[in-house]
């Protein structure tokens, strides 16, 4: 069972955030597949676990096939997300929070800036990262 | 005193990797005035120690002004820069690390999304976190 709390997606819903949401329910369920399908041939990547910038799909595919079943959160909540749109670009920026297994719960800031290719919006960068632990939601 | 272990700026530096660098020396200095400057009346930003980004020049600007004085830095490195342009867009992402005058190393990584206006490169977007502990520069 995995739960959005969003429940359900706004059709109004900018195309940015809803790949986002659809990639961020797979990763979820323990498959990080959606996230390396949206990914650009030139994407980079940061994120709290690796000590540096992860360039390239292929790289960072090769990243996540080691995570593939090793996640497996209940329930995620995307808090505040924006996109900006600058010509071929959407820079989405949220907040998420997840629940695991055990009720753990993890906050962190995210930063997915997608830019438009001929078969849809990819992203050319990602920056995951631990949310001050302040609770502020 | 403080030093930049760049020591000196190559010509052929992308504008937004110039403008950066200008910001962080003086930001090191205890000065935010630099990324306050160069930042988007739009701009969004994320950091370890808030716990919600933070949107817009003013709201920034007021965070800043409380950091004023607080840092002091007496070196720091930019490492593996990588700038992608896209349309009005650049996109620039590197390591960071800085010393403190008690030697103390804190080592980051950052997201930058400018955005082109007429007056030059704005900051759009600005994601900071703590890199990984692992060693790995």
């Amino acid at each position: 069972m995995d739960v959005d709390l969003a429940q359900s997606t706004p059709r109004d819903e900018h195309e940015a955030l809803a790949l986002e949401r659809a990639a961020l329910a797979r990763w979820c369920r323990g498959d990080p597949g959606g996230f390396v399908e949206i990914s650009d041939d030139e994407v980079s990547y940061f994120d709290p676990f690796v000590a540096r910038r992860i360039d390239g799909r292929t790289a960072l595919a090769a990243y996540y096939a080691g995570l593939a079943g090793q996640i497996s959160e209940i329930a995620w909540e995307v808090i505040d997300p924006m996109v900006t749109d600058i010509g071929d670009v959407a820079i989405l920026s949220y907040r998420c929070r997840s629940w695991g297994e055990r009720g753990a719960m993890v906050s962190w800031n995210c930063t997915e800036v997608f830019r438009r290719r001929p078969e849809g919006l990819r992203l050319i960068h990602t920056h995951w990262s631990l949310t001050a632990p302040t609770e502020a939601a």
